[in-house]
């Protein structure tokens, strides 16, 4: 039976030796409450909702799945019971303000427990998930009228939401939706259309559900520019209970995360209200989806993490073949598989990027807190670097998590394919990380097309400069040259090839596209190659002063090798594919791919 | 609906114009009857049954999967029809002897059969595949009697057949197993034990299943060296229809190949018969593990070319954004996504692997025949180029074509995690090929261990002197030079690496595994850059001369080109982490993996 324990260990490391996350919070206004007894009690009790309620329940719900009966949806054995109890917890009012009910602790701190929650049960997470945006978006857009009725439902936790946007002939290209809204004389509108893909669009957790739906105005531009965002309940408040013409049409069967409801999600003629200005519902998304990218990048660590633990456990298990060196059990019928170097490299491929995406996500999560409580220079600057770390951090991390889960169950041999070892689930639940919110592809278009070359290589100059500065610091550092080396030839060659590209796109556009993916990867393993360095720095220093335990930070660095040697030499290929031009994608006819 | 094509123009491609098959067959005895219509004639039969007989079952395998019932197993809505038409259609017998039944016709001819039957239904495929196996192990170790009491009923497929290998403790080290054979005294065995996925292993489409099975008799050595072969039939060919205490426990619940029932067997007191020598059995069956290898790295093409043809229906039919160069079809709401350079990538990445894969094992193929009717220094030239390519032919092409039918999947977006479009399927049946019939890292350890490094080298330069020759032969060839040069620098690299890894293996038997997945990953690249440049000549002669479908040739230097530009390039990430050693492997303490 496969398990989830959540790594306390390594997530303080990260919150308060690497990052300094007392000193954050001191440093922001309304955080002052979030003390590190704060933070660790709030910890614990999530690793523990985490680790005895949700992960549990991860097979029955992969199991079980969600059924459809007449329009409603029931959710597997436990689902309700476990929202139950983390609504008496209070854990979905914690990042919320407290005018509404929320405990108004830190979104960073939010993060933490979305991390334990989502990586012992990613299927469960997304119900709590997807309140957490909606709340998000009435946060910032609605009035105030509408955040006292929904946002304080939401924040409870008595209500759940979600968001529509997808219909069947648009995902990406929202311009194209056809979902519309009629204005009624008490200011209200009629929505009806179809949507898909409405992750918790429909179940038995909660008394009420809030969609929150992109739709056009009868007089809306076409395309982009006219699509508004609107409020529409499963029930309206005043009249709960009665049918408001929202309706789940039907389940999706899918790959993985059966355990959530997938829906298609019907409105026919439905009561629902306008959030922001019309028109611009896009824009009042896109403050939604910044979020979710980071959220869904947790995915990708929640993956990786959970195939490593329970890969590492089974490594040190399995009784199999005996070591190239000689038996390194003379007393056993085999060695356990770990001795094997391929067997180590998959484990700690997974640590590498469990541990680095860690830093990583946190580190965003940091840069979230600053954009919101903030001002000036310190708020635009956190902005930009985290417009430039998303895209990243949602596609490089969500393709190594798969990767990472997929070498999870190669530990496992012929078992890894068998569903009770859960190993195959772990690849299946992160499948959908890469496509979702945006896939790579995407990512890839907004990372280099729009944030690195509209800014004329700003936005990637805001992190340069801050890995430069690491580099310059620890430039007498001899004990960590073989981090700091490779990483200053970084540096210098990620500005190179993005000047290189930029100047081959402003003659043919197609060569954005052509590097994109290529590119945002080669930013991913050097992003993370900054975070291990750091990480092995402070090891570095612990060792030295003789802290705390040595094992643990001697592991750091061991793991920073080998993400050095082994990993970050991804990059290159990488620089080679991305410069090699658009020409060998462009150049076949579209009706010669086939013969 | 997913649908299957034969991709005739591109088989015939690689066997005539760039294999010279009649040519081969011409060579070798008992090919005679292989004439180029003859060949020509049961592809096309081979294509109609794949693409109308068994490729709408497909996605009924996987929905329905195989069901157990006390020790009976169901197999999904159609299967047993569609092996009862294979059966009358002459197709188990094929490539086996005519003394038993079967049409004589080489192996390779064989492997183009069940290109097309396997890419149309993975798990439909493994019952036949799994017949051939036995049939082959049958046909080189079995006595005559045997070959008439068995073969003979394989070969016209009244029975089927399966490989016991696994037990729940040992699956890769075998010298573990403990299933028993006690001697009788009329000559045959009483075996009893517990088999563990078996494909096949129990099934309603024949009237009786011959297991061949791995057991120990009672004065056996230790470990590998006390394993011997047996025959156990379901039912004693003398006593049809009576219980011979073989029985299938349960089925296992798996990620993908739904359709093929995985079996756990049991052995109790169930008669059995002794094939080859015994405690010889593990050397038998090596006999059969090349060939069920070779059959594997099928899987790979497989995988490969559904994904292709799926998704490029998809990425000319899905309309989505605009080209990055501006509207391609303004005449519509969105340009269809094959204009994006991005997903152009992931089609020529499936493209490029499934005919280069296509390339690598029809010559394969040929290497089979040569082994089988070969003789002196052409068979032992065959012999010693097979065991090399074997493992990289097995674990390159299914890592490959599992990125293949990711990539596939990607393409459609979130519509890609949705079971109807079959792509998630793909994906999940694909997953098992690099594990069954020894994994990519078993793979790996075979390749850089046993055959390269065991044979000094030797083994490597069987290949690369090949590859040498052509690069000599096309040294002046101006438009060859993009492909020549690169392969060439590549060729001396491979053989400087080998060198390299083989003096520090010397030193640390560890440094072997801790090189081998790069090394064997490095290796098939560089292998299919050889069979991607062939095949670049080819098309460039008959564009020169004018010959054929210039459309077709075309593409295949696009394609190439793509290879090289792409593809290939990712060697220079191998090439280094190959070479960083065993210590970023080795040196973290087994309890410090985690905290």
């Amino acid at each position: 039976m496969p398990e989830y324990k959540a790594p306390l260990r390594d997530m303080n490391f990260v919150l308060n030796e690497v990052l300094n996350t007392e000193q954050h919070y001191q440093s922001l206004p309304g955080c002052e409450e979030a003390t590190p007894d704060m933070v660790s009690a709030i910890m614990e009790e999530g690793a523990k909702f985490a680790e005895r309620v949700l992960s549990p329940l991860n097979q029955v719900g992969d199991q079980q799945g969600c059924t459809w009966d007449d329009g409603a949806v029931i959710t597997p054995e436990g689902f309700k019971e476990a929202y139950q109890q983390f609504v008496e917890g209070g854990w979905p009012s914690l990042a919320h303000e407290t005018e509404y009910g929320g405990q108004g602790l830190p979104e960073s701190l939010g993060i933490l427990i979305n991390e334990m929650v989502g990586t012992a049960n990613w299927s469960w997470s997304m119900y709590p998930g997807l309140s957490h945006g909606a709340m998000n978006t009435l946060d910032a857009h609605g009035t105030e009228d509408q955040k006292q009725t929904y946002l304080t439902k939401l924040v409870s936790g008595e209500w759940t939401g979600t968001m529509c946007l997808t219909e069947p002939h648009c995902g990406t290209d929202l311009g194209m939706l056809r979902t519309k809204a009629e204005p009624q004389e008490d200011g209200s509108y009629k929505i009806s259309g179809t949507k898909i893909f409405i992750s918790a669009g429909e179940h038995d957790m909660a008394d009420n559900i809030v969609h929150i739906v992109l739709a056009r105005l009868p007089d809306a531009p076409e395309g982009t520019k006219g699509i508004s965002l609107f409020i529409v309940p499963k029930h309206l408040p005043e009249t709960l209970g009665e049918d408001n013409g929202v309706s789940c049409g039907s389940l999706e069967h899918k790959m993985g995360i059966h355990g959530n409801a997938t829906c298609v999600m019907n409105f026919d003629n439905a009561t629902g209200y306008l959030i922001g200005p019309a028109n611009k519902g896009l824009n009042c998304m896109f403050t939604f989806m910044n979020t979710a990218r980071l959220g869904t990048a947790l995915q990708g660590l929640a993956h990786a993490e959970w195939g490593f633990q329970n890969s590492l456990v089974y490594a040190k298990d399995r009784l199999q073949m005996r070591a190239l060196t000689g038996p390194a059990r003379p007393d056993k019928p085999a060695d356990p598989i770990i001795v094997h170097p391929e067997v180590r490299k998959m484990l700690l491929t997974q640590k590498a990027f469990a541990e680095g995406g860690r830093a990583l996500i946190y580190y965003c999560a940091q840069l979230v807190d600053k954009v919101k409580l903030a001002e000036g220079e310190e708020k635009a600057q956190a902005d930009a670097l985290l417009a430039f770390l998303t895209p990243i951090a949602k596609a490089f991390l969500t393709e190594v998590g798969f990767e990472s889960a997929n070498h999870g169950l190669q530990i496992f041999g012929g078992h890894g394919f068998i569903a009770e070892w859960g190993m195959e689930q772990n690849v299946r639940d992160s499948r959908i990380s890469m496509l979702y919110e945006g896939t790579t592809q995407i990512q890839a278009l907004d990372l280099l097309g729009r944030k690195v070359l509209m800014t004329q290589g700003e936005s990637l100059k805001g992190f340069t400069k801050i890995l430069h500065k690491f580099c310059q610091a620890e430039s007498d550092n001899a004990d960590l040259a073989e981090f700091i080396k490779p990483l200053v030839e970084l540096n210098k060659e990620w500005g190179d090839i993005t000047m290189k590209v930029g100047m081959k796109a402003m003659q043919n556009r197609d060569e954005v596209g052509a590097a994109s993916v290529d590119y945002l990867m080669y930013s991913g393993y050097a992003v993370l190659g900054y975070f291990w360095a750091r990480m092995a720095k402070v090891a570095q220093e612990k060792l030295a002063a003789g802290e705390g335990d040595a094992a643990f930070y001697q592991a750091k660095i061991n793991t920073a090798k080998f993400y050095f040697e082994r990993i970050l030499p991804r990059t290159r290929s990488l620089v080679v594919t991305m410069q090699s031009g658009a020409d060998n994608l462009m150049s076949l006819e579209e009706e010669h791919f086939a013969f």
